[in-house]
């Protein structure tokens, strides 16, 4: 048996025993904590890189300097993570031209196999020894508060909390950092919507530490609001919400939902209850077989209806809002034409779809029209006169004082809505919406069997769905 | 050809023309006015029965007197019209006991072919020379404000209209009668809910005819408040008031329901633009035939869904409210479950049913269970610990911070929960609920063609509803 087949079979046993948090938290920050070996070879990667950045920006620019951030540099990253940061940071009397332009150049000569990303500006991306290296360039500035972009901020979160974080604080944002991927709120990524990273090191620092913070967070009333350092100058609509301690204007939890606060907030309680190591793993998934998924139709009723499409070519970040306005778009269509939707969701990979589960997929004939009361004369009589020798329609009758005729209804079914040009109407994303145009397939009941070639996993979570 | 036949042919020939107010009114006044041979026979009758019970009254209170009352003694009735009511004043000095008492001897010797009947008090009804006769105890009081039951009220009634109904109002409170009576609005019973002929005189007095009624009511926005002695002392949430001139805490009507102001609205409205005898004629529907009812079904695609069961027997005005009780009843209880009512009426005669048609009779096997939000912690842990280790529901999962969990559903189609006893647990009139509980039979879709034995026309005006 092998040292790491040993150290796995003892976690898995403590992974099925009831434990006190002690063990609990031991046994898993043995995992998630880098050796000494592992922080050896990290710490050469970043040296020799940072050193190589910061010789190429001074040969353009005397008064560049770099600086690691991110987990990395404030010894929070778990075992395995693998992102260095490197800022390149350039004194605000540079242009913002020359400094795009300075930082791809320290980019390319720091990453010579490294290629190009975007974010507010561009930056280099690169794997060198195993590691992802980022090369960004940014002002160097005296507060957060001057920021020219988003960027430009990050050396203060570290320089914040370099000075709070010590090994004990930075051993519990590990520990939170895993017990978030656990639980699958962790990740300010527009499709996860959960906690970012600075986020869990600012809860672990207010509260002191990853105990007091489940402690604290079992029990919260959101909206929740922190302030560490008692700044704030703007007020925020999120359910939670912590003022950025570099920037009074800045709700650092803008971006994490309701349901992950609400997640937390269970995952805590039952963490506390009843200590589990299996807590801090992410469910994996069992793909979900054709049969299952035949025998969730039937024994739920519903009737499931999807559009699939080729996935807009888009970054995540980019694609999960679309494709949730585009979800919303679409159960708001069906709803309103009649076509009460039970759940939903939207999934990507290489096709996109939108899955709807429909309580009532089919609708009469006829719909119920109510027209203006009849007191109102003049749209009163515009009403009856529209309607009154209508061979379609039945009525115009009175019901509480207003006119109602029933009329054909436009669509009886979900599909015929579905496969219509009427799809368009709704609010879709812009990309969605070009995909469509493209082409896309209506499937209908038990055709939904045909998604599991790609979203086996997805439907798997869908049909079991968990907090 | 006959006088009766030739008047008959004259009148079609107008009816399909369009013709201007004034030729309209003139042939309907011909036919609803009551010529003198008629108007002797009734005076006659009226006299003769009159001064009988007044003789018989007086030997039992010598201070009795008795005053003709309604339409025929204001000669506001129309053509055919039969009724005569005989009041039988008592001075207040009288016991309500020998009141009663005195009314019914008096009654029976009146009519001594007569029945008893009971309204707030026991009366006397009879039949005398085809006249329909009631002869009814009262007391005889100051002013209408010391009634002791609606039935005092109306000596007042009398008295206040015969000082202001001169013979052209008369003639055109028959008229807005007729005209009421065509449209269907005419009757304060409780299955119209309509005008009452007392409210009817006070409109057209108030607004000085026939035509300029109307005129009003094209226009009227409701609530229209009428006060005509200026002297209203309560205020009502009514569509339309018309504070009762001998009793300044009475709305005349009160009864009037929207439906039935709008529609006078809307008939005032046609027979302005286009003046027409058939408007003065209530439409008798053609029975349904048994294709025609099965292509409605068919051409509507909504699910009709009926309860028939044996009519309590009660009066009109206790059975309709009874009716429209349990129709209401039962159509919230359809569409709590989700079976959407599309439209739903009651009918009655030797059977009863309540008909309703649903947009929506079949749901899923689950329903989505909104449980708190998580955040609520008491509760939060409570329904999550009721639902985690339920195996036939799925969840609990979370949903914009809530708890979420599907469960089966106690009905998936309308019929099923027509058939249970759930039934009973919505609100049903007090002799429907018994008769229920003793039998009834639920018809779905095709089979409600079995109510055509009895409700053919009342379905031909369902599957043809007009204003």
């Amino acid at each position: 048996m092998s040292e790491e087949e040993a150290a796995d079979e003892e976690y898995d046993a403590v992974a099925t025993a009831d434990d006190d948090v002690e063990s609990v938290v031991n046994a898993v920050s043995d995992r998630i904590e880098p050796d000494a070996a592992e922080r050896a070879r990290l710490r050469d990667v970043a040296t020799r890189l940072a050193t190589r950045a910061e010789n190429t920006a001074r040969e353009r620019c005397p008064d560049a300097d770099v600086l690691q951030v991110g987990s990395t540099a404030r010894d929070t990253w778990i075992s395995g993570d693998r992102d260095i940061d490197i800022f390149v940071r350039f004194p605000p009397t540079v242009d913002r031209e020359d400094l795009e332009r300075y930082g791809l150049e320290v980019g390319h000569e720091t990453l010579p196999e490294g290629h190009e990303e975007y974010a507010e500006h561009p930056y280099v991306k690169g794997t060198v020894d195993g590691f992802d290296i980022d090369v960004v360039p940014c002002f160097r500035l005296e507060s957060a508060t001057e920021i020219r972009s988003a960027v430009d901020r990050t050396p203060f979160h570290t320089q914040y909390l370099e000075q709070r974080l010590d090994d004990d604080l930075a051993a519990d944002v590990r520990l939170t950092k895993q017990f978030l991927k656990g639980i699958g709120a962790y990740g300010s990524d527009l499709r996860t919507r959960g906690f970012s990273g600075y986020l869990t090191e600012l809860l672990v620092c207010e509260y002191g530490g990853f105990q007091p913070l489940l402690e604290a967070a079992a029990d919260w009333q959101p909206p929740v609001e922190l302030d560490p350092e008692e700044h704030a100058r703007a007020t925020f609509d999120d359910p939670l919400v912590v003022i950025d301690p570099t920037d009074p204007e800045r709700n650092v939890a803008a971006v994490c939902s309701a349901e992950n606060v609400a997640r937390f907030q269970h995952y805590a309680r039952r963490f506390l209850d009843a200590p589990q190591v299996d807590l801090f793993d992410p469910d994996e998934p069992t793909p979900l077989t054709d049969v299952e998924l035949r025998n969730h139709i039937e024994r739920r009723g519903t009737t499931p209806v999807a559009i699939r499409f080729d996935a807009p070519d888009l970054v995540d970040d980019q694609l999960y809002p679309q494709l949730e306005k585009s979800l919303d778009g679409i159960t708001t269509g069906l709803d309103d034409r009649g076509f009460d939707v039970f759940r939903a969701t939207a999934v990507a990979d290489e096709t996109a779809a939108v899955l709807v589960e429909l309580a009532v997929s089919e609708r009469p004939a006829i719909e119920r029209h109510d027209g203006p009361p009849v007191h109102v004369r003049n749209h009163a009589d515009g009403f009856y006169e529209a309607y009154a020798d209508e061979p379609e329609a039945y009525g115009p009758f009175i019901e509480d004082g207003r006119y109602v005729t029933e009329r054909p209804r436009e669509f009886t079914t979900a599909r015929a809505f579905l496969e219509s040009d009427r799809l368009f109407d709704v609010g879709l994303g812009a990309h969605v919406e070009t995909a469509l145009e493209d082409e896309y397939t209506v499937l209908l009941g038990e055709e939904i069997t045909t998604l599991l070639e790609e979203f086996a996993e997805p439907l798997s979570l869908y049909f079991d769905p968990r907090p």
